[in-house]
This record gives C-alpha cells, sequence and structure tokens, in this order.
C-alpha cells in the first residue's frame, strides 16, 4: 500500500514551515487540551459531552491567540464515544478559526490499507477530524506510517511520530538494541524523511519527553540532524522546566515545542487565568 | 498512574475464558468488519456513514451466530469521524445482540491517564464504544498498558497487544534485540499477566500475523507458554491457508484464532454468500 513518494503539494505551505512560523511569532510553546475527569470537575464542569466542549473551548479562547499550537488529548474525546469525537471536531474547527495549530495526541499506527485509513481521518482535507498534524506510533515499523507522511507532505500538514518517551516502562521497547536501538531507529528514519523538505525544519516531527534527560546521550540520538519540531511534554506538572528542556535538549533546543497540559489547565475555568498561566510557562522558554 | 493489581471480579466470567468457549463450540475463525472504501463501492454501496452502517450490520447478520468473534477495524469508522463512530458503537451493539463477541481493532497505546481513558472508552460497562476486547500497541512499554489489563481484568474483558507482524517494516522495531528482544518482551509480558487468570486461558491475547514464518522460531517466542489467544490477521488475501497457520503456530495452534477479512467480505453483499465464505474459510481450520 506504499504509496509513491510525493513532493509537498506546490502552492501549499509545508507543516514544518508553518509551525517553525508560529514558534518565531509566539514562542515555542504547546498547550495540550487534556479534558480529565479531575480538571473538568474542579472547573465545575460535569464529565460528559457537553462538560467536554465547555472545557475545550475555554481552552482555545485562552492560548489561541497566544500558544504556537493546541494539542487535545484524543483518549479524553474518545472516552465519550461519538458525541466526544463530535466534540473534538469543534475544538479542531474552534482552533482553526482562532488560527492557533493543531496536533491530534492520537498516537495511530497501523498497516497497509488501514493506516490509509488513519490518515484520512486526521490529514485529509475535507475531514471533519483533520488536523494540521497527528501525533504516531511507530511498533509496526517507521515505514508502516508511510500513508500518513506521504498524505501529509501533499496536503501541508504534519505529523510527530513517537520516538523516545519518559514513562520508566518505555526503556523496555525503546532503548533495545543498544546502540542501534528502537528509538534511534525511528529518530534517523524521521531524519531521512525530512530530506524531502527543503530549506525549513521538514513536517515530520517526532515525540520526545522533556524528562528523558541523559537518554539522549547514552542512546547517541542526534536530535538536531533530525530537522524536525520536537514535541516535549512533561513540562510542568510532570517535571520538566524550561532550564531542564534547554540543558536536555542542547544543540537541538531550537526544534523544541515545549508542551504543557495540567499546569495550565489547572488555573482555569477563568479565560485570563489561563492566559496568565500559559503566558507565565511561556516567558523561561523564550530566553534562549 | 499504574492501579493495584486486581483479581478478576468475582461472578463475572473473564475474557479469555469466554472466548475460549466460543472458539470451542463455533471453530476459530474471527471476522473481520473492514469497510474499505474498495468494498463499499464492491457493495454499491456509498462511502459515507450511510454505507459504512449498511455495510457493518450486513456482516454481523451474516456471521454473528457463526463465528466466534467479528473485529471491526476502528480507522475505517474514524476516516467518517464522530459520525462513523457512531455507526461503530451501533455495530457493536448489534453484534452483542447477535450473541458474538467483539474485538475493537483500535490498536491505542499511551502512558498514565490518557492510557486510563482509552480503557474507559472501549473496556468498561456504560461507554457507548465498550467492546468484549480492544487491540493495543505497546510502542510505549508492555507495563504502561496496565490501565487496560487492569480494567479488562476487573469487568470481564479482553486485549490482545501487537506483538509480532508480518509487514517487511515490522522487524525494524520488533525483531530488534537479538535474543532478548522486543517482541519476545511483549510475549514474556502477556504471559506473566496471564498468570492472574488461573485455570482456562487468561484474557491478555496477542496479535501475531499469520504469515510471519519461522520468525517464531529465530525470536525463540514460546507463544504456548502466553495461555492467551493469539490473534492472527492474514488468513486468505493476505496469503495464509489453514495449513499454513497449523505450521507457523506448531503446539500453539489450539490457542491461534484465524482471521479473515477481505476474502470473506469481497462475496457480499449478500447475506447467504457472505456466510458461506465464512463456512468455507473456518472448515479447514477445524480439522486440527
Amino acid at each position: 500500500m506504499a504509496e509513491p513518494e510525493a513532493a509537498p503539494t506546490a502552492g501549499r505551505e509545508p507543516f514544518g514551515s508553518r509551525l517553525s512560523r508560529a514558534m518565531a511569532h509566539r514562542g515555542p510553546l504547546c498547550v495540550g487540551i487534556d479534558p480529565h475527569p479531575g480538571l473538568l470537575k474542579a472547573w465545575g464542569l460535569n464529565d460528559d459531552a457537553a462538560g467536554l466542549e465547555r472545557f475545550s473551548l475555554t481552552v482555545v479562547e485562552a492560548v489561541g491567540s497566544l500558544a504556537a499550537a493546541v494539542k487535545p488529548q484524543v483518549a479524553l474525546y474518545e472516552r465519550h464515544g461519538s458525541a466526544g469525537i463530535a466534540v473534538l471536531e469543534r475544538t479542531l474547527a474552534s482552533a482553526a478559526d482562532a488560527g492557533v495549530l493543531t496536533i491530534a495526541d492520537a498516537k495511530r499506527g497501523d498497516i497497509g490499507s488501514t493506516m490509509a485509513a488513519y490518515a484520512d481521518a486526521w490529514l485529509r482535507d475535507g475531514s471533519s477530524l483533520a488536523a494540521d498534524s497527528v501525533t504516531l506510533s511507530p511498533y509496526l515499523g517507521f515505514e508502516s506510517l508511510r500513508p500518513a507522511l506521504d498524505l501529509a507532505a501533499e496536503y501541508g500538514r504534519g505529523v510527530f511520530v513517537l520516538a523516545l518517551t519518559s514513562n520508566p516502562e518505555g526503556a523496555s521497547v525503546q532503548h533495545v538494541g543498544g546502540v542501534d536501538s528502537v528509538a534511534r531507529r525511528i529518530v534517523e528514519a524521521a531524519a531521512g524523511e525530512n530530506s524531502r523538505y527543503p530549506g525549513a525544519l521538514g513536517s515530520v516531527g517526532l515525540v520526545v519527553g522533556a524528562t528523558v534527560g541523559g537518554a539522549l546521550q547514552d542512546l547517541q540520538l542526534d536530535l538536531a540532524a533530525v530537522r524536525g519540531i520536537i514535541l516535549a511534554p512533561g513540562l510542568g506538572a510532570q517535571g520538566a522546566t524550561a532550564a531542564d528542556l534547554k540543558e536536555t535538549f542542547g544543540s537541538a533546543y531550537a526544534q523544541v515545542l515545549g508542551t504543557s497540559s495540567r499546569d495550565i489547565l489547572s488555573a482555569g475555568p477563568a479565560v485570563g487565568a489561563l492566559r496568565d498561566a500559559a503566558r507565565r510557562t511561556l516567558e523561561p522558554l523564550l530566553a534562549r
């Protein structure tokens, strides 16, 4: 089912370029939209589709003109079935209206025509779930993601492929293989894929935890060579500061999109308080 | 976010036991419900939610009293956004009414409270998407799936974790690590997890491609020791025969649930023809 390698569609700006521009103008902050049951409760909302919608649209209103991107966590919409997915559709549309880029945090992955169907859902013009980019999971091999890589290139959209995470159990897959580790294979494949995007950063990003610490050195991962954005969840509540990000990512820090969810979201439901919390998170990220 | 290890809820039959019983009574066949655009067209249906629903309910009507399980491919519903997910909800309900077990082929995987949200969506009583079981992807480590493993145990539901697939690019992750390969770690973790289910087969199954050939020997994977059902996609259109399954899986063949999608589905849209195609696929699987 691999489609032929296609050059980015002429006339449509590639996602890597769009996101780089947003990061340069607004700063390298992505705000996660994570309507966890506990946060809904803290905001005085019900754990239902109506609460989900109120939560999501409030976050977009608060940070839509401030963050480089927002990242709705798909699992938290899927919990509410088709009604939740309908809220996600409205959330993505609202973010597009607000002029903020979207990263659908779906961690999808499959093979062949099934992977093509996931690409259709998240990356094709006209799909009700189309986002600017989607996160993908490569247990079936980086190349199994080909239909999404190609559709993203065609439509000026992007992907973020799971590479190295900081959860302790992640090492049992990602660190395996020593100097030729699973994580390193993903990093090198992403670098190769980004060679189809000349000039600016490519549209194939990676997910690398903000708190991976020395694992990047231990596994000899050259993230600067990837020439793509590094989505780094784990700012704030999960324990990383802006200084940690700079130390962890070193020469690749300019590509890092720091991601914070709970730390900012727990400042809600007031729009002004959410905005202030996002600004407080963003400020130290700007001091490169 | 790991929850404490819980014994299967007293009074509710574990999924491994329910599926083993269905395989013993009906034979080891799972029919994939894969409403691919090409199949919808071949059936004279539109590639929209109405076509998706007609397709899905027809398959359930045809094989609901014959197959041990049906496996809707979630990506093909997600392609149609919230309207497609609503059709999936009705498909799962229709399968439950027909008395056939369901495997939601979603290949979900994440960490912590996000993984718990996926577990909520697919495995919790009262969720509109609750299936008898769901497929999971372990790039973040087998233990990252803990919330789903525990919720499945609590509710008498099950999971199938991706272990070893036959797509050529799968080896670049799954075979890494030599004698201590990624695939072997997943197989051994599933075996450990099934020790919480005494007696019959446990509720933690694995996805292993029907066409993996000699990779099971090469990687020294002991599937019989897993004491769980092996979901083996790839019967028919993808090239494996019942004889291949027996040769590939050897002593673990009694645990294998052969899965066929396109070969059977292309016999539609007539219910009788679909049923005949399913029977033809099932017959050689029965001759153990």
